[in-house]
């Protein structure tokens, strides 16, 4: 059994590989060739071990992601989620590799929020907005470079120091693009083609009607319930939303259950990843509003799982 | 993250820790401290993926055991049978070990066996039985071994070559008792006071009337609803009957499922291996019938896991 760490994945496995993966992963899905399990979760004292396997019966690949949810971690220097995953290969059984999945797992989430972009955003979006600068919002960034030429990029984070320190990370990765810390959130959305949201927040974290016409809007937050961060008047008025789990999001998604849940969204509406890659669906008007929400699902996992593996081998 | 070799573990962790650390847990189950949830099964071209994962608020550990089993893998040289665990740290969420798990799948096995052997075999008992020579059965034996004084092995195998290298096996791990291969299975039946049961069968693998009175029996083939192993006569004939897992065996235990439809047994009837340990139950006459069926469990996987892991530090 291989064991792969973080900083040998790193340095082999990029965002063009995970937007390649995924995107091929998404087709075996709409091929009836994956195979899922609802995750397991497992509770205890506010913390949260989550279970999520899946099978892939074209690459013979089958994948458990283990993650650990800790709320209160940050406050110990130690990062909310840890993950790892196991690699088995199904002709055989035998297990082939363990990796660490945290990388992976931001990677897949840009990786989404790439396909994504590029089906839905303007074709000649060139300035991004960042509203969170936390832990997901580098890749999911990413992503959006992946697919776009950015010419500006703003960040705006509650604690302003963070965006600052956010902002120097993408200068010393050499991000070719303006980049600028705002102290307003309406400073960002007035100018901002795509807005990427990563936050923990329990409300919208800008408002509707500071949103441009012909913007698309990814979320990645709001993974509960109880969250909220994409404003609801804002998923009223969209003309076009994707979800990247249609099942999940409906457990997941809060402000998406609180629209709902007011008669502004019906679920019915929302396609899902597969949809915008199985039949080609992009944005219809320049001046559209569109949404991207990510919530995760085990297949996004196994699909740079096996990716990673199979070039690293 | 370390990673744990069988080779490793087999070194450091063997039959008298894993029985110290089954009792334990079990201790930790009856005091609800365990938490699991129902093993998650993907199954495709005949092959199988389980899931089982398990938490232990004690020792704030989390433990998920992930296990192929591909019944067409010994003709190709392999076994049916790879197993993995994942270990959790419940303080930090963090991933600290990766086991191999099929040594440890087996300990833990012959572990609860010898658990269960203890309370219910006559406390004279030194002729023990082998019926199935497989991969589970050298483990099983040394269950028996750790609780009694044994001094002589019957073996029995339908394909008598395959017990006479298990025979051998037994010689080589210096193993005190006399060892014989028999070719009739009431051979072994009329002259043992423990039988041990590991096989595939699909019917019962000795006649009820060959069972003297004061035997005890250990199954842990028929782990499936379609195998069968012990005699259903027998089943019905048991003075205690004691399970490793209630819920489990009710779903699994395929001579107990029949014997249960054909209104010769009732659930409610048995024990299971925490009441033995809780409750101090034990053998009640020289005579009794006694029969401890195995079907596993997360938990006691979760035990082993642990117990190598804190060992091996």
């Amino acid at each position: 059994m291989k064991f792969m760490s973080e900083q040998e994945i790193m340095d082999h496995y990029h965002m063009t590989h995970a937007i390649k993966d995924v995107k091929e992963t998404l087709m075996s899905l709409v091929a009836g060739k994956i195979k899922t399990e609802e995750r397991i979760v497992i509770e205890s004292d506010g913390n949260t071990m989550l279970y999520m396997p899946c099978v892939d019966l074209k690459e013979n690949f089958s994948l458990i992601k283990i993650i650990s949810i800790f709320p209160g971690n940050p406050d110990k220097g130690l990062s909310t989620s840890q993950a790892v995953s196991i690699l088995s290969e199904l002709k055989t059984g035998k297990h082939v590799a363990t990796l660490d999945a945290s990388y992976l797992t931001r990677l897949r989430t840009g990786a989404i929020t790439g396909i994504a972009t590029d089906s839905l955003a303007r074709q000649d979006a060139e300035v991004v907005g960042v509203i969170g600068t936390g832990g997901m919002a580098f890749e999911q960034l990413l992503g959006v470079l992946a697919v776009r030429t950015v010419k500006k990029i703003l960040l705006y984070n509650r604690t302003m120091e963070k965006a600052q320190l956010f902002a120097e990370q993408l200068r010393s990765a050499a991000i070719d693009a303006d980049i600028e810390v705002v102290s307003e959130v309406n400073q960002l959305t007035a100018q901002a083609d795509i807005i990427n949201c990563a936050t923990k927040s329990h409300e919208a974290v800008f408002d509707h009607r500071a949103v441009k016409q012909g913007t698309h809007i990814n979320g990645l937050g709001s993974y509960l319930p109880s969250m909220r961060e994409i404003n609801v008047d804002t998923i009223a008025a969209a003309d076009l939303i994707v979800l990247d789990d249609w099942e999940g999001a409906k457990y997941e998604a809060g402000e998406f259950i609180e629209a709902e849940a007011l008669g502004r969204f019906n679920w019915n509406e929302a396609l899902s990843l597969t949809d915008l890659i199985s039949q080609q669906v992009s944005r219809q008007h320049i001046n559209d509003i569109t949404i991207f929400k990510s919530v995760g699902a085990s297949y996004y996992d196994l699909a740079v799982g096996v990716g990673a593996y199979k070039l690293m081998q």
